[in-house]
């Protein structure tokens, strides 16, 4: 896969959290501002293999939008495509800011600028809503919004909320990554022939992703997979606890190597390497049938 | 749809909590009777789309069957269909009342009375388990059944357990409704033409449920999906705590907007639409498909 | 089906722990050892249908391997199939045991040794990892790999891991049973048309399991189930607490009657009997599919 060509590469997208252009507004709170344009786009989702994709910024999963509990946040959404588009955020918003067919619709040419208080803290997602609707999340229509919890606010909590806060001291001590678990019918029948972790199928496989064994490791996970009713994550030789929607400071699971999820259900997964020897881990799909047509995965523990 | 012809009404079906007739016995225990009757009928599930359906009641859902922890509970249960039936509960009770092949199968023209004692609480669902049991399922036969927490048992959650307690008054400032995710199989190819919440495809969408925002709202679901291995239950714009099985008075995933049930399983949602600007939010599996083909619904905040 | 030519009784394979040869090392710690053998054979799945099977030890599912948190654990795994095959544990250990294609994968004739400590405790499985996967797994190569906590190390809960220790006063209150979710693919066109609890289809149906009432009931489940995105477990006329995983001391549901996993998932179900009336219980998948297809069982409680 050329990834140059496609203008996005599946290890950039681990970690380029797009924080927006941030600002202080009359009352003296932060604001966060981006700019987000739908695409049409030919992507090589496989060697060779040309999806005609619908993007947010012309990538495949879009931007992922990163801010603090209680930012005020602006999308200013451009519609590019020759298609109408919405962006429907997962989080607490007025019905006028939905992004649904009747509230943020946007005709191409258009634009429309989503305006609602980053809440609540969790592992969130954006997709189009524009109808038919598994058309256009299929087309590559979605992306990663994550909310920071703000310390301040959970006093009894300030360790574990710091850890998750970009820019902190104590997030530093954390390896984070982004993982979208999508997947791509080719044929146009309503089954898919592509699986993966980000887009591109066997992507960390070919080039595993390396994991640092003296930091911490926390997976910002989401499924948006069309046309199968769950997908799920399983880690080999380790364990991990999870947050179901990462909207809690205390894990819903505890000890477990693998969780499954419905379209639109996310989670963080929190994992510790550092007692493990160094070498390569797999994880990936526990449908085997997801993971031999792409979404299989290697860790490289260094 | 021609709700009338049916028989039943979808935005009836949301509240109409059957508590079956009161009497108290010689121990002094409170007693709750229903009649309940099989009845073969053609169901308009979608305009002019006729199912030959199998009925609780002449209904689908059946009566939605609400008592408290601790009652007697007798449900005399009449088959005035065509076909062997039964009514098989999700609770503890012996074999005897279990309403399986082997007891409490009650041919055409035949009766039963389901005897057994209310418990656990939490939210339930019965429904026919007649073989073949797909067919019996998806035909219509299966209902809600709700047992309230009787206060007087959980001491250290009072309020809590009052609250669901239909007919107290911390249950009169929650607004309550009961949502059943089902589907149909309109050509008998094991596959569905139709999903819904409650039966009627678009119905909540076409004509809204009515959320007061100054009552916070509480949705016993259950999902008897047949075919599919999986619904799901989304809400646009806010978060909701759940409540798996309804079985516990506190909460087993707080803050999450997205939940999943393979058939048979349900929970109890409760959500707060009090700071919520007035206005119109989905809410609808997150299984595009389904969504598509009718489980699509509106909730008019005011 | 004819148990003894197939070597294997699904009956006695609900208890059939095989605690392996223990020994102490030189450290004076203890060690377990198992000889796996892979092979290739004919098994009888349903009455006259032979499916041919690739099995560890001959068996499907292979020996339940059970040991305690700590232990030092050797698996010889002897290739004796005429295909390259592994076992991967699910469990905490190097990338070198892992049991992958590059690493631990045995050639026919061949032969390897994972070592690795016992560590999660929990309810866990292991199966083959060779390529491609899904034949592997659907062939009948997997098993259960059941790990009891060890008491000294959770103080704060030493009744409770005791009760999960084969062959301590607290366990022997304990009646104990494993049970495998899975299915067999006949024609192999990648559907399922036998499903079962522990391979043989309707097996505790046509002879129920005995369940004691003066004893609870705790059950080691796994689903391995290809093809099927989740398979479930429900029960009738009871209740159980679930641990997802078994690697926590306190459940992550209460009062359940249902749960679902799905391949590669499993927990440890508690179950009281001791109030019901002694008769049969059913307990199935709340797929009405694979309950008519097979897993369908009985608990005969007295
Ligand atoms: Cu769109
Ligand atoms: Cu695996
Ligand atoms: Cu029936
Ligand atoms: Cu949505
Ligand atoms: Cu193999
Ligand atoms: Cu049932
Ligand atoms: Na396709
Ligand atoms: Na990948
Ligand atoms: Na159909
Ligand atoms: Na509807
Ligand atoms: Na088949
Ligand atoms: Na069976
Ligand atoms: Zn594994
Ligand atoms: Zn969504
Ligand atoms: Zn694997
Ligand atoms: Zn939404
Ligand atoms: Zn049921
Ligand atoms: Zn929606
Ligand atoms: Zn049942
Ligand atoms: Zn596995
Ligand atoms: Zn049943």
């Amino acid at each position: 896969v050329d990834h140059a060509r496609n203008g996005f590469d599946p290890h950039e997208i681990l970690t380029d959290w797009d924080v927006g252009e941030v600002s202080i507004d009359a009352q003296g709170r932060r604001v966060r501002e981006w700019v987000v344009t739908a695409v049409d786009k030919e992507v090589e989702v496989a060697p060779g293999v040309m999806f005609p994709a619908w993007t947010f910024n012309g990538r495949i999963p879009g931007p992922t939008l990163r801010c603090t509990e209680g930012d005020r946040l602006r999308i200013v959404f451009n519609n590019g495509s020759a298609h109408p588009h919405t962006m429907h955020f997962h989080g607490i918003h007025s019905w006028r800011m939905d992004g649904v067919p009747y509230a943020g619709l946007v005709q191409p040419g258009g634009t429309f600028t989503y305006e609602f208080e980053a809440k609540p803290f969790g592992c969130h997602l954006y997709h189009c809503h524009a109808m038919p609707l598994k058309r256009h999340i299929h087309k590559g229509m979605y992306g990663s919004f994550i909310v920071d919890p703000d310390p301040s606010r959970h006093p009894d909590a300030v360790a574990v909320a710091e850890s998750r806060l970009l820019g902190s001291a104590r997030n530093a001590e954390w390896q984070e990554i982004m993982i979208c678990m999508n997947a791509f019918d080719l044929n146009f029948d309503d089954e898919n022939e592509i699986y993966a972790a980000n887009t591109i199928p066997f992507a960390y496989q070919q080039k595993p992703i390396r994991i640092e064994r003296g930091r911490k490791l926390r997976i910002y996970l989401f499924n948006i997979t069309e046309f199968d009713p769950i997908n799920s994550f399983h880690i080999h030789g380790n364990f991990f606890d999870y947050y179901d929607t990462g909207t809690t400071l205390t894990p819903t699971l505890r000890t477990v190597d693998t969780i499954m999820q419905c379209q639109g259900q996310r989670g963080i997964i929190e994992m510790d390497w550092s007692e493990h020897e160094p070498g390569q881990y797999m994880f990936h799909a526990h449908q085997s049938e997801f993971a031999e047509l792409g979404w299989m995965s290697h860790f490289e523990v260094v």
